[in-house]
């Protein structure tokens, strides 16, 4: 390159290394080592090959192998939320974590495994009842990206319950990106949880989902307009639906703000929902305007 | 890590290692080798590598190296196919797959590839007739979705003909992961097929399309409910949409159940179709309700 | 493999080789190298490291480390852009790109990256804002998908005006694979431009977007039907909305042709709008149809 391009880049570089007034208000240079969104990966591959050893273990299809790597596995999940908790709190600036409360945390993560993946193994069931293009549970297992994105929840939902600063959100993110689900770590969601192709589904902080609910693709269950607290930020308070057991929401509806659907409901697709819909009721998108016959053309 | 710790995942591991009763109820340990998912994107790149070898082989742009390339990718796609189908029959418990019916599966597929290659490119033909933002057809190659996904549907559909478990399955899903665009393999979809943008696209198993289509991003081809067998499992029964040649379907509109959408209509954004189209018929959304002015704020 | 097979896949490769008829007529066999999707994924990464040094940098958080990583990725950031730009050129058969052209572009784009950095921090403010969710700053540029999809489409939109062919397309679609959002990158957009969730919004070529303006997952700015030119072509004229400042826009909402959304109104989910809306306004979907009780079931 030519030395006024030379000099210019390197112009350039030194404005960029300086952090501009915005940066500096906001923050954004923060000192502490950052959670390593690699480690949180193996973390996640960890755990599903513990999970799900004859799918995604080391271990293949030998009974006694898929046993020694279930217990790497293990092993190494702890080492890696060991780490990657400690460095969760680092970085929200905490200075209350102690070594002892990393290590209270990932032993209650690891005492819930098992139980997490029993409600995970519902989530399964649940698809197999509910989709006819199923021809088995390993289907789904193998190839269903509601699999991906529940297993993420559901261990994101834990370490949000045991405080975890950030790392839940970051392990939420990666299966948004990979599934186009985006499930924030706080909600709460029952049992027989099923997914049905899913991209496009929200399913926003303070959501409450009872059992035996099914979503299909681009649901949204978010908030509409919220209070301001002193400073000037938005209040973090209930603002998300609650769908009691055995609702069905087909695609594309949006649900928004804190109503309940009341148990059995089904919101047809492409409806607009803000007010409460009582037990066993079918919502509706009202009727289409059916147009006449008209000249053939591209669009509309 | 301290001792009780080590206990701790010891007794973790011991506990998953064991198949739970559901596992064992769903069959979750199949002893069966199971298809790769990296030899079948190995596969996928191997066709688009073939079919367009300017812009994704290893040949470069040499005439020559082109052909020699080929030759390469087309070898590599017969052994790739040879293992992974095997697989896939025996993953899916199936013990009347012999060799001569793999041979059978992979010439047939091989002897097809280049009749895929060819409606393939009646789709990109297709975008190009319809999106004034595209500058010449090698973009549309380069750097369009659609491509993508309907290079993997029309790979998977023919292998679902052909009898192929499992394996067409994992191929749409790996486009669905990278484009958001969910097409059942099953699906029947004519030539000139054209997707814009895309996300959110689902496609379903018994959906048949003419020739002439265009779907916008997030349109749902769906099921309505559906009757259960004796076995209180769903019935795989036509259940979803007939869309007719000429068809466009803008985005976020839903289309459920076995209704034919005649030629030429148009249905618009983000309505919810469950009855029968006539041909040539526009189907808009009802009037919004255009409420007054009201004081500016966050949200609605 | 047997002969027969080999002989079959002989005979397949040498048709692959031939272009067909239509890959002729379309010029899918462009003699030119193309650009590099690798390099751009690192330019990018270069850019995401110059601007957010504490998160992305290999630098870490020592700040002189950075500077030295900064000086380093600019560096990198010139030499990736000269060689991608000039293949650019090349493959779009443009014999008019001179290396003092692309020294040009490739200054003009350096100088602007300060800039580039100063609005996608109002971004990131104008989340901070809009989201209860949020912790802080940092979690967003670490964890949420619209910095990535603004830092694509910043970057992507300025490469679009200093007239790059394809590669501004390129970046786009890197970010849209990603996120589900798929921005044009000729669309121009205001600055606390906030994004939520994001997944399926789809923004064209000729949007024009104000300040302050909040957009939902699911959204769609497109385009209705279009004139076609002489050649049957479809014209490149201004077809896609304006949103004036203050605008939100809640989720799945179709807003299509070029319509203008006064400032401050607010566009309730799943509405279909393809007339304009004065400022101030609120809009929502007709009234949905409450179906009384009816009796348990699957679906719909």
């Amino acid at each position: 390159m030519n030395s006024t391009l030379n000099r210019q880049m390197l112009g350039v570089a030194e404005t960029l290394s300086h952090p501009s007034e915005a940066e500096v208000r906001m923050n954004l240079r923060p000192a502490a080592a950052l959670p390593s969104t690699d480690e949180l990966e193996e973390l996640l591959r960890r755990v599903r090959s513990a999970f799900f050893p004859s799918f995604f273990s080391e271990g293949g299809s030998n009974p006694e192998m898929q046993h020694y790597q279930i217990g790497v596995d293990v092993n190494q999940i702890g080492y890696i939320l060991r780490r990657q908790v400690a460095r969760g709190f680092a970085f929200c600036g905490s200075d209350e974590c102690t070594e002892a409360m990393v290590s209270r945390i990932v032993e209650a993560f690891l005492g819930d495994m098992p139980e997490i993946k029993r409600v995970l193994l519902t989530d399964i069931e649940a698809i197999a009842l509910r989709d006819p293009a199923t021809a088995n549970h390993s289907e789904i297992v193998f190839a269903y990206p509601v699999v991906q994105v529940m297993l993420h929840h559901r261990v994101a939902h834990k370490l949000w319950q045991l405080g975890v600063p950030i790392i839940p959100r970051i392990i939420a993110e990666m299966a948004h990106s990979r599934t186009g689900i985006d499930i924030h770590p706080a909600a709460t969601i029952g049992e027989y949880f099923a997914i049905d192709h899913g991209t496009g589904i929200v399913i926003g902080e303070t959501t409450i989902i009872g059992n035996h609910v099914m979503l299909y693709q681009g649901v949204t269950l978010g908030a509409k307009s919220f209070k301001l607290d002193a400073d000037g930020r938005p209040q973090n308070v209930p603002r998300h639906p609650v769908l009691e057991d055995g609702v069905t929401v087909y695609s594309n509806a949006s649900i928004l703000g804190r109503v309940t659907i009341g148990h059995d409901s089904v919101i047809g697709g492409n409806v607009w929902i803000t007010t409460d819909v009582p037990p066993n009721t079918r919502v509706l998108q009202g009727k289409p305007r059916s147009v006449d016959t008209f000249e053939a053309g591209l669009g509309i």
